[in-house]
């Protein structure tokens, strides 16, 4: 890119320790200096910008006063760490953010001894930092463990606990809240209401009075007894009973884009600190970039974009993708029965359900990031007499996962799980993956688990989910764009447990759950060019499986191979148990079970991920060739 | 029983309607009553005694004040519902209590409709509280939602996002707070030092005076404005601003066994009650029998006893606890290796972590009812290079899936995981199975997962995993008494990854993975007596899989059946999945997977609950003889 912009003192920083050498108004030239490199550099890559922005001065002055990687910041969700990337030894890579082969988007322990803990879902911040200060208490690594934690992420029942155990253990432990009052989504909860009522009383001019001369005291003030820098602290704290009674000492709210405030209370932490204290800093997202301050999201994720004027490059859409094809079609359900009510956790734009809460808004709960309570919640609901559809994707329902055990399926609820995401995602990476879902669910008595080829499937489904009264059921669909079937005007109820023929063939089957169906057609029409006709099947149900399909194409076929989006234990085990059970490997039956392969799959585009899995059309190919025992010359690349 | 109590009172109660023709002079007597045939109904059954006692006086009024089951009584955990189970029509069977066909010891739906929303976790009734009230508004089932919580199921994660969503949505709900400064084990963290501080300052005389004057007062209290009301309930309330910042009215602290305070303040709550309000009451656990308060656990948990002397029918011990050769092995290995250290999440004395930190009280972490939590900081001090062992029951660690997940397997850390309670449980029932952890271990890249087949073999795994550094590990065993074999002086490292052969024989092989082994044994005996004699074999690994014995089972035998104490997906799948992608099945091979069967368990004996599970040694033998096609004429009874 040929406009860069000019950073100076930012060319003169590789690792965090040069910073030592630079004077506080150098700092804030490299605070500049680092938020103009980030906004250039995502309007490259895309990503998520906005959190970033709102924390480069917190990301300067963390690293300006403890001594990374001796110290650890731990960033929470770590979506926010693109300018502490660019500060440790990775701006040369920065540009490759999110791409294949380049930097995640997340802080990842395997890149940089900087990043001490990975991170990619919210809350864990605090427990690892614990988890870091204990060690060092009973002699592993030394230095401070700092946690940076958003206020959308401080209302998770985790980060809960984890203060809660901080607060009795009582050892040094450093929290930094970063209350932008904006996590994904416009927070909600009494919690949010609570950090709001804290700095409604505008402190911030007393306590930037208070810093300024607290700045000319601290050369000294290092040096004296803990009496003056423990008063100078209490003097800042001007609320967060809460965070007291559990056992914090809380300093705040302060201005978190100030380094005239920020420097000097965290030299004073540094040196003072003996217990846990949690630092309230209020920021802004896309802090310093006008485009992001002004969108509704504050630049949360965006695509590749023009630096000066904010217009992102638009992907161009072939068909509508899958998350709106579930926010309409469950709008149309609603709209047809009052008892249909929605929840998420946290995620109304992600997924689709802000739609929804338009149109119904007494009927849709965002409960904050908290799928535990959005688990139970939904079963509550379900226990009195409403139809809730929990829409949480793959990766987070992972949280709530005892809550879908005990609360949902041993009581037999009729729940409803709008699983999104599932499947590889992309640039997210391996945290995000969802490839777990059908593995924890499928095994669980009386539940019904579904997954879409396409998005009139998804629609089927939504309707399914609607008219299954008699237990939990769960349907699954991936990111991304559906693959632009004709849409039916109106879900069809599908039978319960019951797949569909797609093509008849010879010698060898194809049964197929999810969107991979796509592939399994594509690799379809390869083979018929090679003379083999495989005959394809969508199995809809891992769970009722539909035993009259799978014991024909058993019957039928020298050959039967299962292929989903999700690792082993899920569809193609439940396939193999039946097998098993029926006799049908007795007389000898060439079956394969094509799933996630047992390595998490870098980020890369989903097609790359999928490539990466062995999941795509040439692998299906080759594996029914292998399957038949057939060379396929074609396939031995170099 | 010649000798159970004299019960006027209750005797004219069946159900709970019966409660409003009896003056509260009578509703003392009946909470007298209540408690002496709740002793007398333990001392025949066993089970949950101290938490039940403590509650006998809140069990009456809140039945006395509410109309159940219209209004909705939601006891968290559940095991302190049996005065309520005796008072709703379940006295003629509340000897039956946790025995097969029995009662259950928890809450349970399907029992009565006095069980809105059964339970057995901790800390899931606020989140479904929630649900029925927001129903309720919805124009689902009407009625009042009462969530009656404990002190020590308060410090979940999953509670304080309810309560923080409640006091979002604003709607009334109930929240009684049960504070007895115990749950299972003394509560530890933040939060419970808070709940001490909110009653340090004894308010209870002046509580009780302000609750007379409200006693004379409430027939026209009743009648009059909200007005009064309100003032009283505001003047009741001495503290809970924690409560109150997350949108709560706070009333309290309350002596939770003084039902001339209890009954006027629910009856003003019912009438007044607007939005969320939180009840503090104090109760003492075990309270009115004094072997159960004079215990270190106030009688949590109790075999049969004598009611006057509280002596417990000692069960007669054959061999160690899987629990206790646990304990005893990692305080071993802890005293030669001081960078182990153990988490419990509120679990001591279930795990024997108990033990440990008598030893080791700085290496021993009890962080509260908070899985999550115990899971990411195990992690962190993995990170900060430490051995955590991670205790905790196969059931709860659904709890703290994500973070295994996310936090653990992701980074790759060597966090051990020991899994206590793995398999069938017993009388705590399908709340508390340990069904699917090998399931939802096994598919996560880098995890090696092992199961004990006996108490020493417990003790090599707890010696491998002390051993395995270069990623999480992770071993399962069941409750209850080892097999009884000889201990090994010091348990040995184990090779990752391999089984063992314990018997050779021809035709069919039987690859055990964990404790099933002693049925393998007792079927291959009887198999033997009909002239047949199986291979069999000890997986030891589910994770990694045994790929060269797996392999020359299936190539030296017709036959190969695998048998593990858990749900499908798991050993048997990932066993099915190499057999399948090694073409084994091409050839033909009688294959069968042995696992826990497609329903919810009712709560029986360990032996009945396996019998009913089709995993003891008699459908071993059927298996076997099945999977050969020789028909067994002695297994068709009746």
């Amino acid at each position: 890119m040929t406009d860069r912009p000019k950073t100076p003192v930012l060319d003169r920083v590789t690792l965090p320790s040069d910073l030592k050498a630079l004077s506080d108004r150098e700092l804030h030239q490299l605070a500049d200096e680092l938020r103009a490199e980030t906004i250039s550099a995502v309007s490259v890559t895309g990503g998520h910008l906005g959190a970033g922005l709102g924390v480069v001065e917190l990301t300067v002055a963390l690293h300006a006063v403890f001594d990374t990687p001796r110290d650890k910041i731990i960033w929470d969700v770590g979506h926010q760490c693109y300018p502490h990337k660019i500060l440790t030894g990775r701006r040369d890579r920065i540009r490759t953010l999110r791409m294949g082969g380049g930097l995640a988007g997340f802080t990842k322990r395997a890149e940089s001894p900087y990043d001490p803990f990975g991170a990619g879902h919210s809350s864990t911040s605090i427990s690892a930092a614990l988890g870091f200060a204990m060690a060092r208490e009973l002699g592993g690594d030394p230095g401070d463990a700092i946690a940076v934690i958003g206020d959308g992420a401080m209302s998770a029942g985790m980060a809960f606990e984890a203060l809660n155990n901080a607060g009795h253990l009582g050892k040094r432990l450093i929290v930094i809240l970063n209350d932008n009052e904006m996590s994904i989504a416009p927070p909600v909860g009494a919690l949010s209401s609570y950090l709001t009522r804290l700095y409604a009383g505008g402190p911030f001019q007393e306590l930037k009075a208070a810093a300024k001369n607290a700045v000319g005291l601290l050369p000294d003030a290092l040096q004296e007894g803990a009496r003056r820098a423990k008063e100078m602290l209490k003097g800042m704290a001007v609320g967060g009973t809460l965070f007291e009674e559990l056992g914090f000492s809380y300093v705040g709210p302060v201005d978190g884009h100030d380094l005239d405030l920020l420097l000097p209370l965290l030299r004073t932490v540094k040196a003072r600190a003996s217990g846990p204290i949690l630092i309230h800093a209020v920021t802004k997202k896309g802090k310093g970039y006008a485009p992001a301050e002004e969108a509704a999201d504050r630049g949360h994720a965006t695509g590749k974009f023009d630096v000066l004027t904010g217009v992102q490059a638009k992907a161009k859409s072939n068909a509508p993708s899958y998350t709106s094809v579930f926010a309409k079609a469950l709008i149309d359900e609603a709209g047809r029965d009052d008892k249909i009510v929605a929840i998420t956790a946290a995620m109304p734009d992600g997924t689709g359900l802000k739609q929804f809460a338009e149109r119904f808004p007494r009927r849709c709960f965002d409960v904050g990031i908290a799928e535990q309570h959005a688990v139970t919640f939904a079963a509550g609901l379900a226990a009195g007499g409403m139809k809730p559809f929990c829409a949480i994707y793959s990766t987070f329902l992972q949280r709530g996962y005892d809550q879908v055990v005990h609360d949902v399926a041993v009581q037999g609820l009729p729940v409803r799980f709008a699983i999104d995401r599932a499947g590889l995602v992309g640039q997210d990476g391996p945290t995000h993956s969802g490839a777990y879902d059908v593995a924890f669910l499928a095994n669980l008595p009386g539940f019904v688990v579904m997954a879409a080829a396409d998005e009139a499937e998804l629609k089927h489904m939504v309707a399914t989910a609607v008219a299954h009264e008699s237990g939990p059921i769960a349907f699954r669909f991936p990111r991304g764009e559906g693959t632009g079937v004709e849409m039916p005007e109106r879900g069809e109820v599908l039978p319960i447990g019951k797949g569909r023929m797609i093509a008849e063939g010879k010698g060898v089957a194809i049964l197929s759950f999810g969107t991979r169906l796509t592939e399994v057609m594509a690799a379809r029409e390869a083979l018929t060019a090679k003379g083999i006709t495989p005959t394809i099947a969508d199995a809809r149900f891992a769970k009722p499986l539909d035993r009259d399909l799978i014991l024909k194409l058993a019957a039928d076929h020298d050959a039967l191979i299962t292929i989903e989006e999700g690792a082993v234990g899920g569809f193609g085990s439940h396939v193999a148990q039946l097998l098993a059970d029926e006799g049908v490997f007795d007389r000898g039956l060439r079956f394969r079970s094509m799933v996630l392969p047992d390595f998490f799959v870098d980020h890369d585009s989903p097609v790359a991920m999928y490539d990466t899995s062995s999941l795509s059309a040439p692998h299906i190919v080759r594996k029914v060739l292998e399957v038949m025992g057939i060379e396929d010359l074609s396939s031995r690349r170099a």
